[in-house]
């Protein structure tokens, strides 16, 4: 497994092996691997011929009050599970690399990238936007693929990749969770003992509304209350939202009568955390 | 020549011709074709193996009270000028094509943007922005050409390539002139025969500041005024600006201590011209 740090090497090597008319997968991340992540990697190794993982924690996705400083960086442990994975590249670059002195140009996102994740992290989807966009260049893969947990994010990237005509596949994966249900993050290594326990009530809140969908409940409403109140009940201790919208293009439904996706945002001590489930229909 | 007018015959075919390791040079017009376009596209067969041309009236990078309705079309004649020129692929995509229901994604250009044109035509860069990043993703070329005479446009390009780390190279083009001095641009056409004598104000002031700087003259605001001065007298009716900035950022200089261009953009009868010198240094 090779490790590059540079745009340039990084290109040289993904358009020397795209010429060879190699399959190249790619796996962006911010590190802090797990094996949400690993999935991913695994995925793209049975599909194509060289996967390429990025580790970037991208400072134009975090909001001024959130944890860009403290996120968890884990390289070498990172680096270690990329090689079992089966990943043939790794690019490191420096936040300088990416961002050089003088950069100021940006994605603006889809009108989809407004609502939810969009106005309680405004300016979050215009970071992830850019630096995808960025990757996507300096890494021309044929198929990156993104976990469905960021159900948002994947709808924000596959219209920008329509929108921009980004020439790559985006492939959707299956969210990864603990035994007991706990969607994997990063961010659930902020959790302490007790936190751990309540950051199953985004878990228990999405088996509430999917009982209610199966049961015939159609008010969008009702499923919406039920599913905050048990996330209180379950520890959580504020909630950006919870809802359930159309699972295509996010928009507000008041009664199920589409593919419908439940999304919620939630804290659990000072952790924030998201979660999501296709809804039976 | 072969002339398609999707998305993705247009990719297909250019991202083939890349795998065959041939050398591919893009020239981005919205058709009405002069010599200064024609220029660009000789230049590239001259220096690459295939010469791919495109014929788009861009909405976006039109304001809402400017041309865009009335801008010249001239399909038949730029495709017979184009094949005369060497070209290989023309791509002439309609707007539903490029941008088609929801779209909603645009590129926020660099900050070096925001000024003189930026001023003048609030959004017209992003436009830019947007569909030269759109048109460099379709047709995967090694390099584009562009003219100078659309100085800023080529200084924001420039940047947005290096930000978004778009794999190709910008090559900015000498801007090719009428016998008299008078820029060439797709806009003459609008010119009345008194209005073409008076597009020649435009030319006569980047020669007075050529001329002041050539004799030492290193006031910037004295050079200014002075390019003003002759644009009112030669027939120009408003001037958007006149003005003596450094050549690669486009900073306000106050004396001439490092390169620099002049731009101008004016208008004549209600035809807004632009033109632009690089000063002697």
């Amino acid at each position: 497994m090779k490790v590059v740090s540079t745009v340039a090497e990084a290109y040289a090597l993904v358009d020397h092996w795209r010429r060879g008319s190699m399959r190249i997968g790619l796996v962006p991340t911010m590190g802090a691997l797990h094996e949400g992540h690993y999935s991913l990697v695994r995925r793209s190794v049975s599909e194509c011929d060289l996967t390429v993982a990025t580790i970037f924690v991208n400072p134009t996705q975090f909001g001024p009050h959130e944890d860009f400083g403290k996120y968890p960086r884990t390289l070498d442990e990172d680096l270690e599970g990329l090689k079992s994975a089966g990943a043939a590249l790794v690019f490191t670059p420096s936040q300088s690399a990416l961002y050089p002195e003088g950069f100021s140009t940006f994605i603006e996102p889809p009108s989809i990238a407004a609502i939810l994740e969009g106005v309680h992290r405004p300016g979050h989807f215009r970071g992830v936007a850019t630096i995808v966009t960025k990757l996507f260049q300096i890494l021309p893969a044929n198929v990156a693929y993104f976990g469905l947990k960021d159900y948002q994010q994947l709808v924000v990237i596959r219209r920008v990749v329509e929108d921009l005509n980004l020439p790559i596949l985006i492939q959707p994966c299956e969210t990864v969770r603990e035994r007991d249900g706990l969607a994997m993050s990063s961010r659930n290594r902020y959790l302490s003992e007790l936190e751990r326990l309540a950051a199953l009530s985004l878990h228990r809140a999405l088996n509430v509304a999917e009982k209610m969908v199966t049961r015939g409940c159609c008010v969008v409403a009702e499923i919406e209350q039920a599913m905050e109140k048990e996330l209180y009940a379950s520890g959580a201790n504020h909630i950006d939202y919870a809802r359930l919208v159309d699972a295509e293009t996010l928009a507000t439904m008041t009664s199920l009568t589409q593919p419908c996706v439940a999304l919620i945002a939630a804290f659990v001590g000072s952790t924030r955390l998201i979660d999501n489930r296709l809804m039976p229909y």
